[in-house]
């Protein structure tokens, strides 16, 4: 039996845990056999004090081992991707169908949005009847028809780290690399991926505000991840622009649909490329990158990725009708234009800003419990650069009811200069991080 | 309403709290307002971050203000000692009727034993009947008719304090010089005195082991005192010797006693008038230091501690005449020699194994529910720096049942040398402390 004042003293002290220890802890703590006053204290010491590499994959092993692992081996090698959340980020919508039209397996496990970032269960559950949670027999039967699965953490995943996750969330032990880490790996070796892509947003839309902060959590999560025996890479990507055009949960699954039929929105559409080209050269045992972004290229625009996104959504309960025949699609009662307060380049956006505004409207959570109302939202007209005169509108705002002082909220998010912004990458994708 | 999880931010990062904060996280978590979880956060970010001289101060005012305070001035200045713990620590018992005895009003509340140290309340209960629980219109009028109560922290006495103290037990909190502080100085306060003399152990059987720490605490123990209001000396004594000849709850008493009717018991004797004559002179409003050892002496030597002794122990339920008649005082069924194996000088003593041994006889708690055997212990029969013969007897061991193991375990305890230790301070006092 574990002493657990021992083991919160040596990280008290800075002393390194063995794996062992490591991993009877968390067990215990999550069986609830280690009260959470012990574990708070834990996640504090660990917190200042620091966990290693041997330290943080031990923890990612105890998430993973406290629940079921599934298996997708008969289907091939499972992939996925993990974002670390932006601000218009429905990058997943597109690039789970897209990835299984490839014929690789993607076995999609996410979240909920929380702060100022939207989560992909809500966009999903902006289409009427679309289910998130599916029981474990569902879930294989579906991966065995379709290749692709769109749910929710369910109880059996990972419990352990859906515990210590409350727990941080309350303790102010959120932002640790290595608590960060362990927790999105856990998930995802737990769901199945073997061959993994990280998008770690970078920039004041994002959870890492600075490159150097971005590329060393991508670079632990890539090690970890290898630790595993999953093929990882990270892309530490842009995140001080709003991705696409779209902000809010139906308007991005519209987006999202727009590009799955060809549309090609900057942003939207070479990110999830990227993404998905990366995702299938690794499930592919590391293909050349071209031939990679070839198919799955083919795979969009030949039409296979929409099929495969109407067979998800009807397969999880979801009426495609709004979406195959064009029906309006969950519009918001009040839609306003936001226009420029004076002549020039449309040149900066503060994304967290942009992401709290939506919060604020209705759009995303303050609590866990909180209910979200998907209609509302941004929609941009012009593009990161556009030229504006005074007065013109570069963007809709989507409300539940009138709201000027919100209209001048959303404004104020957006910077308008006299010089043209420098050039993003087309695909946002900042850099590659491989090792 | 305070955001429990920025104030735990706070503390995480560094930043000093403010004393209004400090005190509403404190009472919210007295009042179970912010759940155990997000306190022992805060206590181990506390613990690693530190907190400064004002925090301090607002955290023993928030303890304090938790419960009810006592107020004596209509009897005087009321004095008390508190001591961080020792082996063969008894001074309580001599000083607390001795410096009752000379017209300064003594509220004390004491603890039990825990870890190797032991507890006044242990040896008080092992006088037959005696009751260390009072209701306070009990103690107000104990303190009116014999100027001293000895007694347990009743639920109304910083509970705050009790909460933390708990909470610290469990989440390796404990050894930090401001939590050790405050809820010292909480108590002091809590219970009425305003002259406190602060005996902090110094070495190997003490919680402080190096003269730097004891010092620091010291100074701490002081400045937070004056911050309070109160006049306050600490004194840092030596604990790398047991405190005169007995460790032990009855055979504390048998010693006590013993003392108070003139016995000049080396250590126990001299420390006890010197703590004694310290409290006086700050509760005489700093009355020359000669004086008030003076005076203490001739209220030990003239009788009147012992008097008032009985007093104490008639009032709070116990039974006197073991005491007052030389009766069997809970004697041990085995008693055994304790025997030098090699010829020397009785030099050294391991303390801290001492007091785990005697913890080990039955004599002390390794967890707050534990009963406490009495009877057992140790009684030195040769004084630190005797010359022994090879197999000559230097102590006694009392036992519940014979146990050859836990003899030689205590014989290990002791250094036999070829040189006599260097002589230690007659009254055990290293150095004063009093700004």
């Amino acid at each position: 039996m574990l002493d657990a004042r021992a083991f919160i003293r040596a990280k008290r002290d800075g002393r390194a845990h063995d794996p062992a220890s490591l991993r009877e802890f968390i067990l215990g703590c999550a069986r609830r056999e280690i009260p959470d006053y012990q574990a708070s204290a834990w996640l504090m010491a660990a917190f200042l004090r620091g966990l290693d590499d041997t330290e943080t994959r031990a923890l990612t092993l105890a998430f993973l081992h406290s629940g079921n692992v599934f298996g997708w081996s008969q289907l091939g090698v499972a992939a996925d991707k993990h974002s670390t959340g932006g601000v218009g980020d429905k990058i997943s919508l597109v690039l789970a169908p897209l990835v299984a039209a490839c014929g690789v397996p993607v076995p999609m496990v996410s979240g909920r949005g929380l702060g100022h970032t939207g989560g992909t269960l809500d966009k999903l559950e902006s289409i009427p009847g679309f289910r998130t949670q599916m029981e474990p027999d569902a879930m294989a039967a579906q991966m065995q028809a379709l290749g692709v699965i769109m749910v929710g953490q369910g109880p059996d995943l990972a419990p352990a780290d859906g515990h210590f996750y409350a727990l941080r969330d309350v303790t102010s032990t959120v932002e640790f690399e290595p608590f960060i880490v362990s927790s999105i790996v856990s998930k995802k070796i737990a769901e199945g991926a073997r061959a993994i892509v990280y998008d770690v947003k970078c920039g004041n839309g994002a959870f890492m505000k600075t490159r150097e902060a971005a590329r060393s959590l991508a670079a632990r999560l890539v090690a970890t991840s290898r630790g595993m025996d999953a093929a990882a890479t990270a892309c530490v990507t842009d995140m001080s622009w709003p991705i696409g055009h779209a902000v809010g949960n139906a308007l991005e699954v519209v987006e999202s649909w727009r590009v799955l039929r060809g549309d090609p929105v900057p942003g939207t559409r070479a990110l999830t490329l990227a993404l998905a080209a990366e995702m299938v050269r690794l499930a592919s045992g590391a293909a050349p990158a071209d031939a990679s972004l070839a198919r799955v290229t083919r795979a969009l625009d030949g039409g296979k990725a929409a099929e495969k996104f109407l067979a998800l959504v009807h397969a999880q309960g979801g009426d495609t009708r709004a979406l195959e025949h064009g029906e309006p699609f969950r519009p918001a009662p009040v839609v306003v234009e936001l226009r420029a307060r004076k002549a020039g380049y449309l040149a900066g956006c503060d994304c967290f800003a942009l992401g709290e505004s939506v919060v604020a409207m209705g759009g995303g959570r303050r609590a866990k419990e909180d209910d979200v109302d998907p209609r509302v939202g941004l929609v941009l007209t012009r593009e990161r650069g556009a030229k504006l005169a005074p007065g013109e509108a570069f963007a809709t705002l989507h409300l539940a009811a009138p709201d000027e002082a919100m209209a001048a909220r959303v404004i104020a998010c957006f910077t308008v200069a006299d010089q043209p912004p420098a050039a993003l990458p087309a695909d946002l994708v900042l850099e590659r991080v491989t090792a």
